[in-house]
């Protein structure tokens, strides 16, 4: 619940500093800026899960340096979701904005569930690892099945 | 010079636990992955631009969170840069590849300067912010100017 509380009160002291409107001069530099985090944060999510899932040998290092980077990256894309920003070169489904309580709450749900990824990556148990990977790649699929076009 | 070891440490031993070759399966995800990191290192770095260039408020709490997370992304580009990709979506000139020890020390003095610049940003002082940011802003240019075409 510590863990919960600081990662939760970080990401919202983040929001506060950095007021998104004031971060893009236009909403496509919004739009790249948000595909750009996702991409980053894929490709290191990518390593871990390649190691869970045995297509790459178990590096307890890499895994929670990677899983210690998500942390960071995690707080980074909801900023690029301003107002009006469903048209252009994106995928984001209007229920961004009109279920915007919600689609906030998965993304804290990611942050999360990558904050107990990055714990569990700590204790060098690939077991663990399994588990944290598990549940932190539900919480990129729920947002995608509802809030990513096809 | 301390802190300089530790960056430059921090740097070897990230690319020593993650080859590089093992992290993409095709070339265009290298491409991908390092203009992405690029993308979202220049909107923190330009969110202290604005700042310091007094085109948004001076505001120490957030100079400093950007400039932390700048720290964390500066390493991710470097391992984008594998052999055969200065071709399909991608400005990188061939030279990066024959003059890849000297690409190197670029991208070492970015994640130099931009560790100086994270130092700068958490004395909350303007003056010193400034300083580091047209520092660390030069040693942007300097690959730009080299490595990229127009």
């Amino acid at each position: 619940m510590k863990r919960l509380c600081i990662a939760l009160c970080a990401t919202a002291g983040l929001f506060a500093a950095l007021p998104a409107s004031a971060q893009f001069q236009k909403p496509e530099d919004a739009i790249k800026y948000r595909k750009a985090a996702f991409t980053v944060m894929a490709n290191h999510f990518g390593r871990i899960g390649a190691m869970v899932n045995n297509k790459a040998p178990f590096d307890a290092k890499a895994a929670a340096e990677n899983a210690e980077l998500l942390t960071h990256l995690s707080v980074l894309p909801a900023a690029g979701f301003i107002a009006g920003t469903d048209k252009g070169e994106t995928r984001a489904k209007p229920e961004i904005w009109t279920e915007a309580d919600k689609f906030k709450g998965g993304m804290n749900k990611m942050g999360e569930e990558l904050n107990k990824l990055n714990a569990a990556a700590k204790t060098g148990d690939l077991a663990q690892l399994k588990t944290a990977f598990g549940a932190a790649a539900q919480t990129c699929k729920a947002c995608h099945d509802n809030y990513r076009k096809e």
